[in-house]
């Protein structure tokens, strides 16, 4: 896949030799530096073992040290996998510690009513680029995708594009940006049109037919869902090339209506009612994702 | 300005008693994993050493440290303010031979002549949307421009948006999106229309009232400048409300035309023809960057 293209890697920055036979502390540190860098990509052991000059066994107990200081942080894990085809990565995680005061965080913001635009709509555009918003969210959806195999993340253009490329950068894999208008810079492209019950109209939506392959998997990811129109349409475009949904994370989820178009997706908050007679705009954990 | 209100801080996940009198290689970790987490924050010496239970002199130690890892992994480096208002911040950085080995991989993967559409146009989507590309040329970005005091990075959508989100994360600063067209869910907007080379056409751009606020410093980000009159138009909407943009990145600029609309830009990659006809696109890495 173009993916894979366009993919390189971080090699070290400078000679082995220079760094062979540091301080234990220090090696950790540099260790833990690249791979926090490279989010799910995979070493081999002997990566590591030759640019430190260390033995197989030393390797190991840095490893654990470094998945110690993760864990204890909340802030992932470092997963080795024996064997031929082996090696070490950092996976990206969250504790439910930090989900809370994400969503803490989140509700307070989205309280404040003159986000009220009138129409049940709110103004959401900081909240969605908000770089401390979006690495906890893009962490919230890595560590509970990470294991589904996926080869894309996918999103539709343009609020949830802030948090979908953290999520893809999380995961190592590129990010689709399905676009509202065919573009010509685009290339060729596909595009269907869908029911949006936000807007309660018909929209369209474009994708350039090189952006994926015929029997991947692909993630989406969204800022908003209210019917689940526009998440049914990524889905129904993304089935034109045969790419298979395997999962669905959405930052915020209106609990109007209550039926969607889509099951089996993950939001972080839940917007209950937006009551623009008495100013009170309802907001609440969504606890299942924790 | 908004990007305060929606503000929220990464705390300890735990409670400070537990990780007093840490050994010093976990200590420095745990330490580590929080700056780096938390691009451009500042933070008081006593919030780590309450946290740790250790004196300000070991702090200074563990600083030492951790600011000798990153920059010998080409990461960036640890910045100690003395005195009141002082404090501790990790400001990201890249290396001049990473940021080499990014050009490397850029041209190679914008080489590829089947990016070709026709009228001088690549595709380049898969590029601009790539994690380790957008994180790299974020840093790239964050590194040039942390210290010119700005309060947004700004870009207009779509393609530039993974690489602004990453650089203002990398920057702790809120990003800004202009839209192409004016939405209902940005609330009051401001447009203007501009006078775009690239496509010759007039073109037209909006931003939310409520996005910035007048007497502030803006970065702009974008994916790719001919002209320069879509910056040049970035520029004249934040102008609009008395916001000065202090500094410009692309990540590529094409060699023609000479003249740009805009100046005091940096770039990453400089494309200097597309000849179709003999299938050839010639790029070069930009050397004043580095």
């Amino acid at each position: 896949m173009l993916g894979e293209k366009v993919k390189y890697t971080l090699q070290s920055d400078y000679d082995h030799s220079e760094v062979r036979f540091l301080k234990k502390n220090k090696r950790v540190g540099m260790l833990m530096d690249e791979l926090l860098q490279n989010p799910c990509r995979l070493y081999e052991s002997r990566h590591f073992c030759e640019k430190y000059g260390i033995a197989k066994s030393s390797l190991s107990e840095d490893i654990k040290l470094i998945n110690d200081i993760l864990q204890e942080n909340g802030s992932g894990c470092v997963e080795s996998i024996q064997g031929a085809g082996g090696g070490i990565r950092y996976i990206p995680g969250i504790s439910a510690e930090r989900i809370r005061r994400l969503q803490e965080g989140l509700i307070e913001a989205l309280s404040d009513t003159t986000r009220m635009l009138g129409g049940k709509y709110l103004y959401t555009s900081d909240i969605m680029f908000n770089g401390q918003f979006i690495a906890d969210m893009a962490r919230t959806f890595a560590q509970k995708f990470h294991s589904l195999g996926a080869d894309y993340v996918v999103t539709v253009e343009t609020k949830g594009i802030g948090i979908a490329a953290q999520t893809a950068y999380m995961l190592g894999l590129p990010l689709v940006v399905i676009r509202r208008e065919a573009k010509y810079s685009e290339g060729s492209t596909v595009s269907i049109n869908y029911f949006s019950g936000s807007t309660e109209r018909i929209q369209k939506m474009s994708i350039a037919k090189r952006a994926v392959e015929p029997g991947r998997k692909a993630i989406i990811i969204d800022d908003f869902m209210r019917g689940g129109g526009s998440l049914k349409g990524i889905q129904d475009i993304l089935g034109e090339f045969d790419v298979e949904t395997v999962g669905i994370g959405v930052a915020i989820e209106a609990g109007f209506p209550e039926k969607k178009k889509v099951k089996d997706y993950v939001s972080i908050l839940i917007i209950d009612e937006i009551d623009e007679e008495n100013h009170v705009i309802s907001v609440r954990p969504n606890e299942t994702i924790i």
